[in-house]
């Protein structure tokens, strides 16, 4: 059963969140260096990046704890929301944008049944 | 800063609960066919693949959340925990003992500071 | 630095390719058991969805080495879908063209240089 | 099947290979920071922990392609063992150690029939 749009539209924010936090951390924070490259903050992105992997596909597979996952991945984004915050430069203020509206619609989602 | 013996021993579990679900998935599940192969229990194996996947790698990098992590990976294990224990193959009973095992430890690491 | 253009379809490709294989084998093929269960073919089925991940994370962060993991992923995409095109049900054969798609794109990216 | 002790042997290395690279990322170069925080050198190691997850999971599956994933990861690991050798300081060295060794067997495995 194909998710519903929704929850498509839930899984493609999420991917777009992992996807830009990918291409912050190895396209801006490491040339940056700095405080784009402190110990917090490099965990933070690659937290979110997996907490968003993981979350996307739980949804994606149509599992019955999706619920959990999603609830997880929000904490975790707005972690990182909160790490990109405090870095001055433009690409960490978009980058906070969407880890703020991933940690949202995944709030949601985890009050979401699995076939809603 | 190398994780403590306890956390250590707690990702040493949760990646052999991790393997063994893998090898009971791929190398027993799949050869029963019938009940083992219904999606409700490989959607149950692959979440705590997943799930058990990321804890351990919050765990490895000392990630700030790993605690949020680790308390999303218990439910999932707990969950196929129960999905192992209505089939009816010593595989099966072997991998529930372990799913249960390991959500146990992360309960327990859901609490734990980083540094502990 | 962001990916290219070029670089950026093959990507998407690769994602559209992994997303598809997912909701194809836990939203169809389960469904379907028998032949749709077969060992071999849920292993090239989730062979397909991790090598393309490894593929498409390596082009997004930009890796030196991301024509190593393209062909490799060519070659896993390449056999997923001889595996699909035995299977006679619309979902698998829609399945079987993004594989061979996804294929082509990846060798055509093992090729290409990382600034391309 | 479970897999020949001379697989789990190798499938071992793999994953202290990469858990050894995510510690020394993550609990060393970080804190290092200069050379050991340079871009070419985090994607090197970053690299190298996804192919090994990769390569260690074909292989615990018994996947028939594991061996195209073992040979893209020998290439890989001696990448990022080349990178490590740049830097001076002891976990580096070790580290190099690990992905030059997990890089021959990887070369070796790629060798292998999936039944060996």
């Amino acid at each position: 059963m194909p998710a519903s749009e929704h929850m498509r539209a839930a899984i493609n924010l999420v991917w777009e969140c992992r996807t830009t936090c990918i291409e912050t951390l190895y396209g801006h924070c490491l040339d940056m260096g700095g405080a784009h490259v402190a110990p917090v903050h490099v965990k933070a992105m690659t937290d979110c990046i997996q907490a968003c992997q993981t979350c996307a596909d739980f949804m994606t597979r149509g599992s019955a704890l999706h619920g959990v996952q999603c609830a997880a991945c929000a904490e975790v984004c707005d972690a990182c929301a909160r790490s990109c915050a405090t870095l001055d430069s433009p690409p960490m203020q978009r980058c906070a944008e969407l880890c703020r509206a991933c940690a949202a619609s995944c709030r949601e989602m985890s009050r979401a049944p699995v076939a809603a």
